[in-house]
Parts: structure tokens; sequence; C-alpha cells
């Protein structure tokens, strides 16, 4: 028989072999790498029989389905070290899933788990790992996968569940079994590194009637670096997790009286949010945007014409309003706005445009309200008020490369000033959409070769478009790797049919423009979140709520100290004096803490020579300056 | 017998004396001078009977209550102007109004009246005005007025419904008799000026059901002065209305599709709020306000800690989320902000608080929604939504006087700065109120001492304050004499306890802060409404969207007005260049129209000579300049 391998070349086998056999026909090297196959685009085990004709790829530690694979089967061994340890432990789910795997268990006789049992669950791990047990994988009829796991109620739900004609598969490592349908390494030895990393309670199939169960979450890797890196930077996160800084820092706060997912900013959020937008907004002004303001509430009229009335319903706010008239008694209907499309598609309608007015670009600072669920908002990452730095640029049909390119100029430009690096992701056509091939082909085709002629590589997310158009995705990569959704450009079909909008157009007929959507930062709030994780609150100088504490060393000094302030307040700076009765460390404590760009010290000797001493929160003390030396850094950062 | 004067004096008159009598006996000019009076705080004609001991006031053109007297009786001699004219005319009602009077009336044989028939009609009433008609008030019978007025249906119907008991009268001038309670001026002849100005349509009884009536307004002064000061004051009014010059100076938009009262703004708009909003943020962080931002909806458990679930719901937008639980599956609600108290409040709450942090200055852009009637919106003055310049202000009882004075500082730089004199009413205890009398004392007496301390002149409304807390409205004057309530500074002894604020004080104790609303623009969309009336359009030079517009004369010269225009951003300004193909003079005309205040012309001779031809909207050719020179003024005039 034959198999063909990625390459497209074909690769005679005996009849009968198997994955491990294709790896081993390929080379030695392969063999002793290979983990598992991907036959006819389904993940198999390495030990999977292959037919002629197959289409035939061997996964390796580098292959993108790896770890899976491997996270997955470690799961498994994390379930069998359990059973060894407690005995009768009833077993819910155990997948991968992103970072890691987790079980769903119930231990015997009540018995709670706590994180001071993951060593040793971990050392009995070690030893099924050290043994390099076979996963053996079996195919059993419902009746005995149902005899296998009585003991297993969980189990035999889901084995009830199961379609009718669908095969059922056990997977085998010594002496523990368990429903799966695989596939899994070829042993436990496979396992380089591992590591469980914490508990939480879920309910079983996530129905809060049903009952709880323990989550025991963990992570495996190929390496041991691979792990230890993964684990820094989960402390890391931990650290730098935007809700324990925002709180620290006098970012936001939340009230549950307020209500769900709708933060309230103190000062010194308040000051970056408007920094943010100042900085943008006089950017935007200088690559011709205009800005427009539109109000937070609709009447339902707009959002049935917009459409949102319909496909975006239940993520809206819609209230009535008590104004009939005599000849129609009925409440009117308004709704909060989750998007700005339809207020800046009014402002466009508002005039007659032609194709020499074309394109007009209107963006918006517009706060924005879209349900969430309770249990998904998270801080500024998640809200359900939030702030668009959104604009619509309405255009013709041939000036839509040129808008994407700027748009993407823009993009480059932002993302470049927090170090983030930045990969671009293009959705094309959905089954459900509007428009013609001719409208989605030239759509498409925009942005590629924008994308292009911006030297910006992309991925192409086969029908993820949404149903108005397609559209380019923009994720940035943080300081710890993590990667975050934030600018998008959409092309937009819709709205401009729906609206009516038109322009006339050199020949004197008139034409629908062309719309896109576009965001930079997303959610300004979000953003923030982003940044300051991104930072770990250490915002850099322009940007910082404040950036310098002037510190006099006894009472004697106070009076130069708040001189100083005052010229760095001249020179544009935001400053503190820190003038109470504590010890300058205490002091300096607390502005490190603060995560303050520069601290200045004000003694005696400061002021005799006319100088400060700068401290600077990353790199300590840098010694006595000219005041202007300072003075011109600080200018250098404001806007 | 003896009457009472208003300055507590006695006067004798004999028996059946009227107020032209009693006017007679204080003097002779007096008995020339007056028109009616007020007899036991009770408007009278000048031939009412007095008795004794009645508290006379007589009546003259310089009496608050003239004006109503004259108009009232002005109505009147229309209506028997159109009867003279037109023969049958039914009649409705025919009130004096603020500003004028008019009269509802039905002309014989479907007659439509057009602002053509004016000057007929006030021919007419100057003919009855020179016959110096009395007029003369006759007290009849139910049944009597019934046939007297048997053919005027309207006043029939009026008839019928007066309360049993209350005695009926007319005023008859000439052959002309009306149903009417006076009082009126003696005779036609103390009608010194009076214009007809406009007709509207007005349902009977203002209901829609009922037969639309011919509204006819005129207006009445003591003096041509003052009716020609009214009438190009109403001719400026019209021309200034916000309405008409929003639409033309593309400032906002509104569109019935959107909903009521609900204003968009386009970019031009935009940038005058972005900049009215930057140039008082600067100056509120000089003065040690904080800026916060906080959401515009909350949980309705913040409108019910806050009290406006109960006194201010029928103003507020309410809706529900569904969100239960399987405890509580009830959905909950939310309310759009009217006000953003509760936000700074929370703020306020998030942290602990000593009598060292106070006073603690919040500010907000906070945007709120008010329900108001679709009946009394008016473009950017009466909204459903605007923007407050918000803050609150969070203090110890001792610190209030400085806080208000700070204010009234700053409502005297704003309001200077356009040129608006203002005026300050202090609002004192209402009935239903809460706190202790030691509480509104205080608050009361550092409203006074604030003013005093500040030389501003104020008026005192009794009992007029909130129930919350005494309080200070500014009502600034316009260029037209117009006045508007802007600024209001209130003390509120609500919210603090409701939300249980505290702050520990030097002596370790738990006290609850005073706290101060106030506003300066008060809404700054109406501020900005008020603004487009006060300049006519022609905002100052800061403040202006575009403050310059670049005229090249022919092709060759644009790309000199290009680069000029370049140098113009560079110093901060906001400018276009007109380089359509169209005459000078039609660009001119479009700046001008558009009240931009510089029009800068390039030609040859301004390039060769390196200068630029300038012209202001309102002086005109300023001529030549040298190019620093207006780059210089350009330059003060940025933020």
């Amino acid at each position: 028989m034959e198999i063909v391998l990625p390459d497209g070349s074909r690769k005679a086998l005996a009849e009968g072999a198997t994955v491990a056999d294709a790896a081993a026909a390929i080379g030695a090297g392969l063999a002793k790498a290979a983990l598992g196959g991907i036959v006819n685009d389904r993940p198999v085990d390495l030990r999977a029989p292959l037919a002629d004709g197959d289409a035939v790829a061997v996964v390796t530690a580098k292959s993108p389905e790896a770890l899976e694979l491997l996270r997955h089967s470690t799961a498994h061994v994390m379930a069998a070290a359990l059973t060894d340890l407690y005995g009768d432990v009833e077993f819910g789910v155990g997948p991968a899933i992103e970072n890691g795997f987790y079980y769903d268990v119930k231990l015997p006789d009540g018995k709670a788990l706590s994180p001071d049992d993951f060593a040793a669950i971990e050392a009995r791990m070690a030893e099924i790992i050290a043994a390099d047990e076979p996963f053996i994988r079996s195919v059993v009829t419902r009746d005995e996968a149902l005899a296998a796991f009585a003991d297993q109620p969980l189990k035999v739900e889901l084995i009830e569940e199961l379609p009718e004609g669908e095969p059922i598969t056990t997977y085998a490592i010594g002496s523990f079994t368990d429903l799966c349908r695989g596939p899994h390494l070829p042993s436990t030895g496979r396992i380089p590194a591992f590591k469980l990393t914490k508990l939480a309670g879920a309910y079983w199939r996530g129905d809060s009637d049903r009952e709880m169960l323990t989550r025991v979450y963990g992570t495996a890797f190929f390496s041991k670096k691979d792990l230890e890196e993964h684990l820094h930077n989960l402390e890391e996160a931990e650290k730098r997790d935007h809700r324990k800084l925002g709180r620290e820092l006098g970012i936001y706060m939340m009230d549950p009286m307020a209500g769900v997912g709708l933060p309230m900013y103190l000062p010194k959020g308040a000051r970056i949010i408007r920094t943010l937008q100042e900085w943008l907004r006089r950017d935007l002004y200088e690559r011709g945007y205009e800005e427009v303001i539109t109000p937070h509430i609709y009447n339902a009229d707009v959002w049935k014409t917009s459409g949102h009335y319909g496909f975006y319903h239940d993520n809206m706010y819609f209230f009535e309003i008590n104004e009939g008239t005599e000849e129609d008694p009925r409440p009117s209907e308004y709704g909060v706005k989750p998007m700005n499309c339809p207020g800046h598609v009014m402002l466009y309608k508002n005039e007659l445009h032609s194709y020499r007015d074309l394109p007009l670009r209107y963006f918006e600072f517009g706060t924005v309200y879209r349900h969430e669920m309770s249990g998904v908002v998270h801080g500024l990452l998640r809200a359900r008020g939030f702030t668009q730095d959104d604009a619509h640029v309405f255009c013709t049909k041939d000036q839509v490369v040129e808008e994407v390119v700027a748009i993407l100029d823009l993009v480059d430009h932002i993302m470049g000033t927090f170090g983030f690096a930045y990969e671009a992701e293009i959705s094309t056509r959905p089954e459900k959409s509007i428009g013609t091939d001719e409208m989605w082909d030239h759509a498409t085709k925009s942005l590629m070769e924008a994308c292009e002629r911006h030297h910006l590589a992309y991925e192409i997310n086969e029908g993820d478009g949404a149903f108005y158009g397609p559209k380019i995705d923009i994720k940035v990569k943080d300081a710890i790797g993590r990667t975050w959704q934030c600018s998008t450009v959409q092309i937009d079909f819709n709205m401009p049919m729906r609206f009516g909008l038109t322009y006339r157009t050199e020949d004197n007929t008139e034409e629908t423009p062309w719309m896109l959507h576009r965001a930079i930062f997303g959610s300004i709030e979000r953003f923030l979140g982003i940044l300051i994780e991104h930072y770990a609150g250490a915002l850099p100088l322009w940007l910082a709520p404040v950036q310098v504490v002037v510190i006099p060393i006894a009472d004697r000094h106070k009076e130069a100290a708040a001189e100083f302030a005052g010229q760095v307040k001249g020179a544009g700076g935001r400053v503190e004096v820190y003038d109470q009765n504590e010890p300058m460390r205490v002091k300096i404590a607390k502005a490190q803490a603060q995560k303050i760009p520069y601290m200045i010290v004000m003694g005696d000797a400061e002021i005799e020579e006319g100088v400060v001493s700068v401290r600077e929160r990353a790199e300590g003390d840098l010694g006595k300056w000219d005041r202007e030396r300072f003075l011109s850094v600080i200018r250098e950062a404001a806007l």
C-alpha cells in the first residue's frame, strides 16, 4: 500500500503498517521523535493502522497538535495517580485546555483536596511516567463500557449519551482505564515536564443544579525550560493582574451596588484615559480624521434600521419612554448603544456628499454598553461598559486599499509606541452573509493588498468574517507573551445599504459609499488593562498619572520641594510632593509601590548646589542632576 | 375713610373714592401717571372703588405689573379692531404673556389671516387708541353673560365653566365688549406703542380633538423706544437662533429617527465642545480638582440609596437586565444616570478619608439623560441628553465658605471670558426638607458669606432651596439682554448621609463630610447653544472650530496657500484652504457666512513680498501683514 506525506510525496508501506511504521520508513530521527499522527486530517495514536491512500503526517513535539496530546495524556496520568493514592475516585471530564489540562474529580468519603496534596500526587505521577506505561487503546461495545465503568456514575452518564454507531474507546495505562476518545502519547514516558497548578470547584456539566466536583488543573511541556518559563509567566501574570494593580495604584474601582461590569475610574485612572485619548486625538486630527459626538441612547427605530434590533438584541439594553400622543398612545422604545456606527451613519446622511468629499473619516470616543453574562466579566478586560476609539471611514471603492494602509500605519504607530509586537488575521466570507461575490472579492483582496503594501504578514481565517464584510484583526503580544485582540478593520456592506447612504460620482450618478469600521485600542479601558499588565503597572513616563514625587528630607526642605514641584508642573509635568512626616525611605518605598517614574530628593546639599537628586523607579539612584536637565526630561514627555 | 400706602403711611379719602382719587390725593404727577392699582395685593382698575383700611398701591408705567396691564388691554384693542374689520369674529382666550399677548380667533366664512393683514389691523387699532375709548367694566349675571355672548360659542363654553358665586365681568371699549376678569388700563389712549408679531395655529383649549383657531401674537410697550428695542431683539434672537445657526454652521443635527431631544454633534460642534472641555479641564486641574469617570448606567440599588428612584423616577430611564441566578431568578433593574453624584459619592467611599485629605474635589464631564416631554425639548437649550461639567466637593464644615468662594471665582473667570454679566440668587430652606436647623443655618450663612467675600450681590429666593440644602444660582445675561440660568452651587445634606460617607477628624472621631454640587456651564451643550446665540455664531478666535481660511487667488497660488496653512496648523491653529475653483468673493462670502474669524488671501503680491493679506470677519480688510505677526495671533489663541 501507499500513503501520501504532507509534501505530497508517496511512500510505500507494508499492509497493516502504523503511523510509527510510517515514521520509521521516513527516518530514524522521526521514528524516535514521533508521538502520534494526523491521518486524513484526524489526530490518531502512533499505533493507529494505516490504509492505502491515507494522507499521513507524523506528530512530534514540534507539531502544533503536540501540546494538546501531551496535556491530555498527562491528565490521564494524574487520574491514575489520584486513583492510586485515594482509591475510589469518581471522574468527570478531563480535557486539555489552553495552557494545560484539568480533570474534574470527586474523592471518596467526601475528602477534599488542597494544594498541599499536589506534591504527593506529582510524586506518584512521576513514578507512573518513570514506569513508561504504554497507553493501550481498546474499542468496546456500549454494554462493555457500561460494565467497565459501573462504579463511575459520571462516566456512565457520558456513555449513555454517546450517539449510536460511534465507536466507544477506552485507554489504559497500567491498571487504570479511562473512557476516552483519544488519541494519546504512545507511553507515559514521553511526558518530559509537568506541574499541577490549582484547584477550583466546578458543577458537573456546568449545571448549578448538579453536584460540585473538584477541578484539578495542571500543565505539561516538552521541556523543563518551557515549563519553568510558563510557571514564571503565570506568576508574573498574577503579579501584573490589572485588577490587583488597578486597586493598588488607584486606577479604578468596582462597587457591587453599582452593578456588574461597570468600572468607575479614580483620578489616576481618569488621568491615564484622558492622556491616551488626547494623545490619540491629536494624531487622528493630523491624519485627517474629524471628531464627532453622538448620544448613548437612540430610538429603537435606529436599531431596527441598522439591524441590531434583530441580530444583537440580547446584547443590548432597551427601555421605554412614555411619550404617547392622543393619536398613538404607545410608549416609544429606546436602546442604549452597543456600537457607534448608526450615529456616524446618520451624521454622514445629514448632508449631501460628492466624491470630492471622500474619504470622510469620523472618529469618536464612544462609550458603549453591551450585555455580558455576569460570570464572564473580568475587570477592565471584559466589562459591560467601555469606550471605543471608534472610527468610520466613508470612501469610494477605489480608496479602500489606501485607507486600510493608512489605518495599518496608525496601528503600527500606536502599538509600536507601547512596544507591542502584533500579528494580523484576515477573516473571509462566512456562509451566512450579505453582498455580492464581486463586493466580497474586491473587499477581501483590498485588505490583503493593504497588508502586503504595509509589509504586514497575515493569516487567513477562512469563513470567519462578519456577515456584513471581511476584516483584519490585529493581535498584540504583551511583555509576558500573551496575545490580545485589539485593533480591527472591518469592511461593512450592510450599514450603507440599510441607511441608504449615497454620494454623487464624478459622472453625476449616485453611488453607495464603502464603509470601514476601525478601532485601534478597541476599548480604551480594556487597552488600559492590557497596558497595566504589560508594564506591570509601571506605565511609561508620558502616560504615568503621577510622573514625579518630590521628597523633602526634612521640614526645612519643604519650601524648596514645593518650589521645584511648581517648576515640574510648569514644564507640563504631573507631580506630587510627599511632605508627610515620614522617613525618606518610607516615602521612597511608597513612590516605588505606586510605580512613579521619578523620585526627586531635596535636602541641604541639593538646595545649596541648586541641583536635584534623581531616583528612577527601575534604575534607582541617578545622582545629582542639573535642574534644567530634569525639567527637559519632563518637558519631552508632555503631550 | 383711610387707606394704607406702600410705605405704611395712611391717607384719608372721601367715602367712595377710587384708586384714581387716591393717586390724585398723593400728587398731580402720580394722578397723571396712574394706570391701575394693587389693592390688598390684588390688581384692580384705576376706577375701582376703595374701602376703609385697604392697602393701596398705584400702578404706573414703572410698576412691575404695568406691562401685563398694558398688553392685556392691547389684546382687547386688537379684538375690537378684528371685529371692526372682519365682522363676526369668534374669540377664544386672549391673555398677556411674557413679552406680549395673544388672542385666539376664528374669522367668519373660514377666512384665514396672514401677516399681510397686520398693517390693516394695526391701523384700525391705532384709530381705536387715538379715540381714547375708556375700558368700561360691568358686573353681569350668568344669564346676562350667556345672552350677551350668544354668538360667541367659545365664550359661552367659558362662561358655563365659571364657578358659581364668582362675579362675572365684561369690559367694553366703544361698541366692543369682551368677557374678562380684568383689570385694564383706564382707556385705550394709554397704549403708547404696540405691534402685531406673528400668527400660529392653536387648538381650542390645547386639545387636539377640538377645533384649530388662529393665534394672533402682538406686544406693547410704554415707549416706542422700548418697543423698537424689543422688536430688534426679537429679530436678533431669530437671527441668532442656535438651531438655525447650528445647522448653517455645521454644529449639530437632529434626526427624528434617532429620537427626541438627542442632538448629534458634527465635526465643528465636537471641536467646540472638546475645546471648551479641555480649556475648563486645565483650569480645574490648576484649581486642585481631580477628574473622574463614572458609568452611564447603574443598578437601581444605587438610585434607591441615593433617593432618585423615589423622587426622580419619572425623569429617569430604567431597564431590566436578565441575569437572574438559580437562587434569585428575578432580573436586575438598572437606570441611565440623570446625575453624576452617586458615582462620585461611591468613589469617595472607596477609600478611608482623613480630615487631611479634605477638601476633595472630583470633577467629571458626565453625560446624563433626563426625561423631558417631547413638547418642551428645544435644540441644545433643552435636550434629553447633555453633558454636565459636574463636580462634587467633599469638605469639612469649616471649609465650606472657602470652597464656595473658590467656585465663585471660577464662575467669574468663566463667565468673564465670554463677557457675560451675571446675577446671583440664594435659595433658602423650603418647607419640605431634611437636615437640622443648625445645618441649614450654617449652610445658608456660608453661601451668603461666600458671596459677600466675593463682593457678589445676591437676591434671596425664600424657601426655594432643594429639599437637601440651600443653593446659589447664577444667571447670566447675554448680548441681547436675555438671562440664562447656568452655574449652580448646592449644598447637599442628603447624599453623604444616604451613602454613609465619613472622614476621620483630627480628634480621631468619625464625621460626615459636607458635600457641594457645582456646575459652571451647567450643561456644556446648552452653554454652547447660549454661546451661539450670544455671539450670533461668531465664536471668539480661541473657540472657533475653524479659525482661519486661506484663499489662493488663482491656481498658481494654491501651493503657497497650502504651505501657509501648514504654518498656521503648526502654530496650533485650525485652518482650511478654500482651493475650489470659485471666484475669491464667493469664497470670502462663504467664510463670512461660516463666521470664520480670519480669511487670508494669497496672491502674487503676497507671495512676492512674503506677507499675507488678512481679512477679519467683523473688521474686514486689515491689509498686508508680516506672516509671523499673523501666526503669533494664532499662537496666542491656542489653548
